[in-house]
């Protein structure tokens, strides 16, 4: 369930798809339709998957995709069930394609079919503010509140006794039971990904979604990202505090309490009972295991085993740093 | 005056608040009244307040409250007029207390009764933008503007010649004379404060209020969250910049200055005259005396004696760690 | 260019500038006309400018301004054509100087001439959301659209295909082709310029614009003050991530990357093709050169060579950095 909102336009033949990436011949090509574009993980029989970096060897290993974008180097890592597609750049090639499939994941302008909720069929089932904007297409459970100035845009679903606060934008977004989402919080809005290039960066399609599970709370001016070619996840009970960003494709385990301005950047996973503590970093890519404890102001820059807690910059044993800088 | 806003729903007996925690019987338990729930240093006669770690001795050393729920540890720490209740979890009961006496003070829903200013009797009195929602109970003085979109809840007083911007939400604040409150600001909401727990985390009540003195300056996309059980507070002539983070209960003294994205995490008492660099951090639970300069990026993670000057991480002397850092 | 927008009061007779800054008599005053204030290097015949530190020194040689606000210690330095007008605290005068010329750029009251895009010239010509206001002298190009609540206050132009999001406050600014500006940013509100002043600080005017080039991108909950006595300026094809603060007077160049949180203070400058990790900070008066990396969460607190890398607070050179800290 990596894009229930996005139209899929596919499926495509796959000659097609090469055509797009200017490639005029592959061996054992066959005329099968490729249904849709995944990651390694959650792709399967006649989708196509893309694969750049040896940190993703093992789920390389097991994809189920039948086509995989790769490079000459990687290319052996794959099962027989994957045809390797050889590509100079992975990810540009990923992006070419996931753009064919889902034209409407790169460009995120307003949502110009949203209306004011008193007009839609959610007048009476939740109960909202003044100038409340939505979707018609939204869904809503019930007993949910949305405050004033609230924008709820296309590919929404939340679920009951869900409490969304004032001025916050929400779209690409599927929340879950008893959710609060604070004030003035963009939720869904396209990652920052793109491809680097003078005069005119190229962004790549963003078609996963925000999700946000049960009993969670997410605290003022919080910004989370949309997945590009993932989802960005936040688990069971998991409490946001104020003006934290959450990157594209960021996976938060259950239970853990993040405090105000932390930043976790793009595709980093978190896990379960975890304790970060304010304006701490975590750059991107990185697996931070669980019952962890990240000091206040900390800077992670490389994977954190379970049960760590860790201070300073970069994060170490949090014994060691006080040692250290005493 | 920590809770001119928050209905009391007291006076209750004491008897009743016993068994709210499942404490059955208590020595030399009479049938008074209890009036209101407070910090130790606010509370009086005929109140109850609290007491959970040596930290605040000197405090409860001196406390007027005539019960005050605390650990078998410290209850020596109490003078003769207040009466301990031991009880396992001093911060736990606390919470249960001060929901019986202040239920609205746990969720923060948005303010339904708000109202086109237009419509309300600070049409003529006030200069206002368009979309201005105020509820009617809010005291505003002479000569105050309010920008478009801007929400101003219940629980508010903002005095004479203030300016609030665009974007902002106000709730639970009292705003001195000549203070300018900028765009995209959230005051008065509850703090980051729960009581963790596997699968639904507990919230505890709410019953501060934000009070900003005179002449101070709040700047763009900040938030100041509200006091639990009591105010956050912004001296005389403070000024801070913008997407800067104030937690509850935290206490800032007069004609200071905090430069961008600072955040000051829970209870931290920083003094008079202190200069804050951009994104500097404080935990929580610390001083910070007057006269002192921290530089921008640091964090503070222990007191800060008044007149130093401070750098790094963990913040020290900033001579030693310059000297150190060549 | 750096005034387009305010209206310059002026031209004064030097004598009656003099007045307000209580210097009775100067040697060789003549009666000519001051046509406006500006800094070092725009500074024109018959305009006034200011000098107040050695590091501005090799501007000063070359300032084509008849005269220049500056103090006995630097006068020496300025060229024959421009006279020095010796004062006591250079930007306290420079500062009733400008709001002589520009009464209009000291205190930002939230613009109360816009009005619903619907009853303006722009009804046809802009895509646009609910609830949009916008001042009518706003220049808007072609193809633009803007979102849902966002405000366009006074002093603004923006040119072909650029997206506004929702949410969004802009004023004072120059916007050129293609630009993106995300949901919930604040561009163009004065700067976090004072004189610091027990009991109440004096602001000072704000006479620069925000300009924002060419297919730049500005991210969610951004906020960029306009400069004080000169432009803030992001550069051709660069790219802001989301809760990012820039300062007065920041120049950013060319295809630069900046990432979430990060943060730079007034008037530094930033080279072209610079990536700036997540929650980095960069001091103020800097100078970053071209082609820098600035590792996530860096504090930069002195001037950065072309084509270096750095990390650490305070940053320096990459290797060394991850070598001391292994």
């Amino acid at each position: 369930m990596i894009n229930p909102f996005f139209k899929n336009n596919g499926p495509f033949k796959l000659i097609d798809l090469l055509k797009e990436l200017k490639i005029n011949q592959i061996e054992k090509i066959n005329n099968s339709f490729i249904n849709d574009i995944k990651d390694l993980e959650n792709s399967k029989i006649n989708e196509i998957t893309f694969f750049h970096s040896k940190k993703y060897k093992s789920v390389a290993n097991n994809t189920k995709a039948s086509f995989c974008l790769t490079t000459e180097n990687l290319k052996d890592e794959l099962p027989n069930n994957c045809k390797p597609i050889i590509v100079d750049n992975v990810l540009v090639s990923t992006s070419i394609i996931a753009a064919k499939f889902y034209p409407d994941s790169i460009d995120d302008g307003f949502d110009d079919e949203v209306q004011e909720i008193s007009k839609t069929k959610y007048n009476s089932s939740v109960k909202y503010g003044k100038n409340v904007l939505i979707n018609e297409s939204t869904i809503i459970g019930s007993n949910c509140s949305i405050g004033h100035n609230t924008i709820i845009e296309k590919n929404v679903s939340i679920d009951d006794n869900c409490s969304i606060g004032s001025n916050s934008i929400i779209r690409n977004a599927l929340i879950k039971k008893n959710v609060r989402i604070l004030d003035n919080c963009i939720i869904g809005k396209h990652g920052f990904g793109f491809f680097p290039s003078n005069k005119f960066n190229v962004r790549y399609p963003h078609i996963g979604i925000v999700l946000i599970e049960e009993n969670c709370e997410i605290g003022c001016g919080s910004t989370i990202d949309r997945g590009s070619m993932s989802n960005t996840h936040i688990g069971k009970n998991t409490y946001l505090d104020n003006q934290i960003h959450i990157a594209h494709n960021v996976k938060i385990g259950e239970n853990s309490i993040i405090a105000g301005q932390v930043g976790i950047a793009g595709s980093s996973v978190i896990g379960s009972n975890v304790r970060i503590g304010g304006q701490a970093g975590i750059s991107g890519h990185l697996k931070i295991g669980n019952n962890v404890e990240i000091a206040g102001g900390s800077g992670v820059i490389k994977d954190i085993p379970d049960n760590s807690k860790v201070m300073g910059y970069p994060a170490k044993n949090i014994r060691e740093f006080l040692k250290d800088n005493k």
